[in-house]
C-alpha cells in the first residue's frame, strides 16, 4: 500500500501547485491513497467547503487540518458531514468534526489519525493518550497513518517513539518546512518530523515575506497575506505492508524551481 | 571558499561522532573552514574548556553556541579568552564573550556571526538589528556566515530574507532536526532552516527517549539524560565566492546507520 | 463555617511568618478550618514531609500545592500517604497523590479541590471539566473550596464564573501577589483572583530581588534564592453557610510592616 | 503633588464609568494630575482619536497604552500628533508615537513613562534599560510616574525594585485586576503591581464571560465582545513630594456595586 501525503496547502498558490503536480505525482508514484493537509488552503487561514470538494474531486482521499482548522467560520457548517476531513482528534469532547477516518483503497484500508501537539499551541487533550484510545479501536496490524500537527521537534519525535510498532507512520505538519530526517524506526514505523508546505516558494511559510519581516522588526500587529509568484510542493511517499501495517519505505518529495520534477 | 558547518554536538556520543567522521569529511569535502555548534557538547547542556579545546585541536575553526551556552558555569571563566567561541551576538551589552569572529583561511577571511531568535526563547535584543550593526563593520563583499539559533521556521526564514544579498549564508540551529529546504536565495545567500544535531540517533533531540516521553505523558519534572547507542552527524557544506561573498552551492550532510558514509 | 486560607509559604521566612501569626489569626478570626498553599515551603521550591507535618501540627487542616509540587523529589515518597496534602487534581490520571479532600470541622465537612491553570503553565487536563467531574461526587449544597493555581487573571475569573453557584469559593494562588478583587459572585461563590504569598517582604515573589533583577537584565540562567529579612503574610477569610454551601463573606488578610496586626 | 491613575478603560462601559465617577473623584481627592490607561477604550481593543479627545476634555492629562495600543488602525494617524498619548517607550526605535511625556500641573511637572514587559508579551526592547536611558534625561528629584504594562508579577516587582529611589511610582497595568500590594518602597517609590481595569463588573477582564469561558472550554477561536451591565472603576492615588520626587502615600481606589463611593 503506497500512501502519498502532501503538506499544508497555502492559499491559491498552494492549490495551483497541488493541481499542477498531482497528475505527475500519480504517474510517477502510483499512490493507492492521497492525504493532504488543508488547514491553510483558504487565503492561508482555514478551508472552505468548495476548496475541500475540489481537492477531493482531484483524487485526494483524506484532508487533515490543524490549529488553523477553524479560521474560516463556514467550516462549522460542513465539517460534521465530511467523514474524510479531519481536525485534530485531541480537541476536547464535543468539538465539531472528527479526527479519525478509515479510508479504503485497492490495497485495503488505511486508518488516518490527526493529532495536534500542545507545546506552544492550544491546551488540547493529551495527544499520546488520544492516540492510545483510538488505536484500541483497531485490529493490530491495521495500517495507520498519523498526521501530527505540532511545533516542536521534541514533541514530534517523542510521539513517534511512543507509537512505534503500533502505527505505520507518524508524519509532522505545521512548521511548513520539510525536514530531512525521514527514517523507518526499528519496529516498522515511518517517521518524518515535518512534511513541509505547498504554496509560495519565496515567502515566509507561504506568507508575504516583507510583511513577516515587518512584524519581527516592529513587533506591531501586521496582517499577513499569502505570497505570490513561483511555488513549491512538499510531500512524502510511504510504502506500507498491508498485512502487517509495517512501513517498508519512506521517500521525501520536494518540487520547486531549484529541484524541478523530471518525468 | 568551502565551509563545513556541523550542528549541535550532544554529549559524548556527539563528540565521538564528530571525531569519527571529521577525517572522512575532510577527505571528502576539503573544507577551508569548519564551524561547529557546541552548545550541548557537555552532557547535553553547555560546554567546557577542555571539550572546546579538543574540538579546536581536531581542526574546528569556530564554535558557535546558543541558549544552552551558559549551562556549564565554567563557561564564564573562559569565554572572554576565546575569540573563536561565539555566544549569540544579540545578548544584551555587557554579556561575557562575543558573538562575532573573523576566521582566516587559505581562501581568505570568513566573518562568523552567532544570533539567537526570540520566539519561544529568551528576551534578548533584536537579532535583525544586531545583524545590521555587525554588518556595518564589514566591507561589502566579505564572506559572512550566520548561525541563527532559533525555534520557529518563521523567524529563521524572515532573517534569511532580511539578510539576503548581505551575507553568504544563514543556517539555523536549535531544533536538532535537519531540514530539507536548502537553497540559494536569489541574491546569493545560502539558506537552511536547521542543520540538525550530532549525537545519539535513537533519542529525542539526543536525550533518552523514555525520559522525554515520560515528561510529555506526566507533565512532571523529569531530568533528561543523553541517550546512548548509535549516533548520527548532521552538517552542511557551503561554497562561497571569496571575492563577492556570494554563495554558489549548498549541500546537506547526514550520516547515520540508515545513510552511511561511503568514501 | 469559617475558612482561613493562607497563600504560598515561601522558604523558612514563610514558615516563620506562618507560625508567628497563626496564633493571632486563630484568636482574631476563630477559623473552623485552615488551608495553606505549601508549594514553595522548602527553599522556595516544593515541600518536604517534615515541613508538611509541622504545618499540620500547628493546626493547618489541608495543604494545597501547585506547579512547584514536585520540586523536592521526596514528595513522591509521601504524597500518596497524605490525604490532606493536595496536588492539582487535573494532572493526568496516574499522577501520584490526589487533588481532592473532604475535611471535617465542628461546622461540618468542607470539600477542598486543588486545580491548576494551563495558560503559560503545563499541559495538564482541562481544569473546568475536572471540576465538573469532582463536583458530581458531591451532594449539592456541600461547602466546596477551590484553590485555583494559575497565572492569568482571565483563566481565574473564567473558572470562578463557570463554577459560581456550584462551589463556595474560588481563590487563586501562584502569582504570589494578593489581589484586591474579593467579592461574592451573585450566586454565592466567594472569589479572589490571588491570595498572595507568605514569606519575605522585600524580595521578588519571595526570592532575592537582586538575583531576579539580574535575570531580567542579563537573560542568563540565574539560580534564585529565598530572600531574607522581614516578612509578610497573605490570606483570606471566608464564611460559608454550612447547610447551603453559599459564601456569605470574604475578607482579605494582609500582614506586614506597613500593615501590622493589631489585637 | 497628587496623582490619580485610573486603570485600563474597557469599551463604552469603561468610558461611562470613567465619566460617571471622575467628578466625584476630583471632589474627593483633588488630584493635581490624572493619568488613564486607555488601551482597551474602543470596543476592548485600542483607542480612537475621538475617544482620546473626549477623555482629555474631561480632565485627563495623559493617556497611557499597552500591547493593545495598535488594535484600532487609526491610531497610526494621530499618535504622532499627541504628546500626551503614550505607547510603551520600549517599542523599538522608529515606532510611531512616544512613550515619555512631561505634564505640568499647579504642583510642578510630572514625567510620565510608559513601559511594557516582555514575559509572555511581545519581544520589545529591554524595559529596564529603556527606563535608565529616559531617566538620564531628567534632573534627579523630578517626580516620575511609570505605568508598567506587564503580565507577570515577577517582572513588575523586579522593575520597581530596580527603579526604587529613582522614580516616584511604578504602577502596573494589563492584568485588569487590582492588586492589594500597594506600598512605599524604602527609598520612596510607590508601588502597586496592578491598578486594575475600569469597565464591566461581571465580565472576564471586561469581556463577555460566556465567550471567555467558551474559549477555555473549547480551545476554538472565539471573538470576544465587551460585557454589558454594571461597571467598576479601579484606580490609585499617589502623593508625591514635588521637590524630591519621593512618594509619601499610596491609596487604592475601587468603586463597584459591592464597594460604592460615598461622598
Ligand atoms: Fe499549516
Ligand atoms: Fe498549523
Ligand atoms: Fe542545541
Ligand atoms: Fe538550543
Ligand atoms: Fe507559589
Ligand atoms: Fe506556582
Ligand atoms: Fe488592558
Ligand atoms: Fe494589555
Amino acid at each position: 500500500m503506497r500512501l502519498l501525503m502532501i503538506g499544508d496547502i497555502v492559499g491559491t498558490p498552494g492549490q495551483s501547485a497541488l493541481y499542477d503536480h498531482l497528475p505527475r505525482l500519480k504517474r510517477g508514484y502510483h499512490p493507492d491513497l492521497i492525504v493532504v493537509n488543508g488547514e491553510n488552503a483558504a487565503d492561508g487561514r482555514g478551508i472552505t467547503r468548495s476548496i475541500a470538494r475540489e481537492m477531493m474531486g482531484s483524487g485526494v482521499d483524506c484532508i487533515t487540518l490543524g490549529n488553523h482548522a477553524w479560521d474560516k467560520r463556514e467550516v462549522f457548517d460542513f465539517i460534521d458531514d465530511e467523514p474524510r476531513i479531519l481536525r485534530p482528534a485531541n480537541y476536547p469532547e464535543g468539538t465539531p468534526g472528527r479526527g479519525f477516518a478509515r479510508i479504503s483503497s485497492r490495497q485495503g484500508e488505511l486508518a488516518v489519525i490527526s493529532l495536534m501537539g500542545r507545546s506552544f499551541l492550544s491546551s488540547v487533550d493529551c495527544p499520546f493518550r488520544r492516540a492510545d484510545s483510538l488505536l484500541k479501536q483497531l485490529k493490530p496490524g491495521t495500517p495507520v497513518f498519523v498526521d501530527f500537527h505540532a511545533e516542536t521537534t521534541s514533541e514530534k519525535q517523542a510521539l513517534a517513539w511512543y507509537l512505534q510498532g503500533r502505527v505505520s507512520a507518524v508524519v509532522g505538519t505545521h512548521t511548513h518546512v520539510q525536514t530531512a530526517d525521514e527514517r523507518i524506526l526499528p519496529q516498522g514505523t515511518a517517521y518524518l518530523s515535518d512534511v513541509g508546505m505547498t504554496g509560495p516558494y519565496d515567502g515566509v511559510l507561504g506568507m508575504d515575506r516583507d510583511l513577516v519581516v515587518k512584524k519581527f522588526l516592529t513587533q506591531l500587529p501586521v496582517r499577513f497575506e499569502v505570497s505570490q509568484g513561483r511555488t513549491q510542493l512538499n510531500g512524502v511517499v510511504i510504502d506500507i505492508q498491508p498485512s502487517t501495517g509495517k512501513a517498508k519505505r519512506i521517500e521525501r518529495v520536494r518540487i520547486d524551481d531549484d529541484q524541478p520534477w523530471f518525468e
